[in-house]
């Protein structure tokens, strides 16, 4: 079984007119994508942002609930941030899983291409033994091209292939959610 | 196929002593979970709240989203957001579905039971001819024992099953998620 890891990306990301931006932290990415990766057995969950103040914003959050009256309240909460820490750059948590050389990176998109890479297809790859993989989950309105285009796949949408009807609006948390239980199948 | 439906229930709920208690609404339960919903092709999402004032707060969020400066920016949360309505008690939430003959209901849970309805069973259940069906969550540390008996099945909790620790602290949202795209993988 690979080494699983998550990366939230606030920045090359995509604003609504395609334009690249940095986008804000959200509480809730902080909590539910950490709860997700937890439970699912992701080893690492990296919160990407190259602005030191919403570094330590997402730091301070964290230690409210390792540290704080909270960690006592809720120990849940407490081991499922253990996972969770601030990196400035998708290098920096590269780094942190060994180097380019030791980690695959899957990016995660809501639109559909040629040669996505499937689920049966990534939860199969995901149980050989390999490189770290690292799923690159992008926040506003997702990775900036130049980040997809410097991963090794990408995974396919969830969400849309289910109805006819195209619609597609799940959130970051949500999405990041499916695809860890989609991935994880076969374990 | 069966009309599918949610509903989000702030009471009565159980608190991490197991005490019954009535929780308050987190905004963005309001918006993942109308988007998981609108996205896999639930019919309703309803948030059951006791308290005017706590119904009163969601109605608002989804006004400013359906008629307000966002329903123009985002148009696709304004299109979420119209699967959700507010009720004051899951038998209101039954009652807009047809009443207590027209709907099964499929209570959630994050611990495992003996009779757990698992979800290859419920996803082909669903694609059948059939009664509604009403998937009923909890807030908090989850539905109280008397609202699990008075529905028809529970379903099997997601998440936990993947790994050999036994740890399970996903949020809410993302465990609607998953259950949405495992119940909804045979349409």
């Amino acid at each position: 079984v690979r080494r699983l890891a998550i990366a939230l990306v606030h920045h090359p990301v995509l604003d609504r007119d395609g334009a690249i931006v940095t986008s804000a932290v959200t509480n809730l990415d902080v909590h539910d994508i950490a709860r997700s990766a937890r439970t699912y057995g992701a080893s690492d969950y990296f919160v990407v942002h190259p602005i030191e103040a919403q570094r330590g914003l997402v730091e301070r959050i964290v230690t409210h609930w390792r540290e704080g009256s909270s960690a006592a309240r809720i120990p849940d909460r407490k081991e499922a941030l253990s996972v969770l820490s601030t990196v400035p750059s998708l290098e920096a948590a590269i780094e942190r899983l060994g180097g380019r050389g030791a980690v695959e990176l899957w990016a995660t998109s809501a639109r559909s291409r040629p040669d996505s890479l499937g689920y049966a297809d990534a939860s199969a790859r995901l149980a050989e033994d390999g490189p770290a993989v690292l799923l690159v989950l992008g926040t506003s309105w997702g990775l900036a091209p130049e980040v997809v285009a410097a991963c090794d796949r990408v995974l396919a949408p969830v969400g849309c292939e289910a109805r006819g009807d195209g619609f597609n609006h799940l959130s970051v948390r949500a999405a990041c959610a499916i695809m860890l239980d989609r991935l994880t199948s076969r374990r």
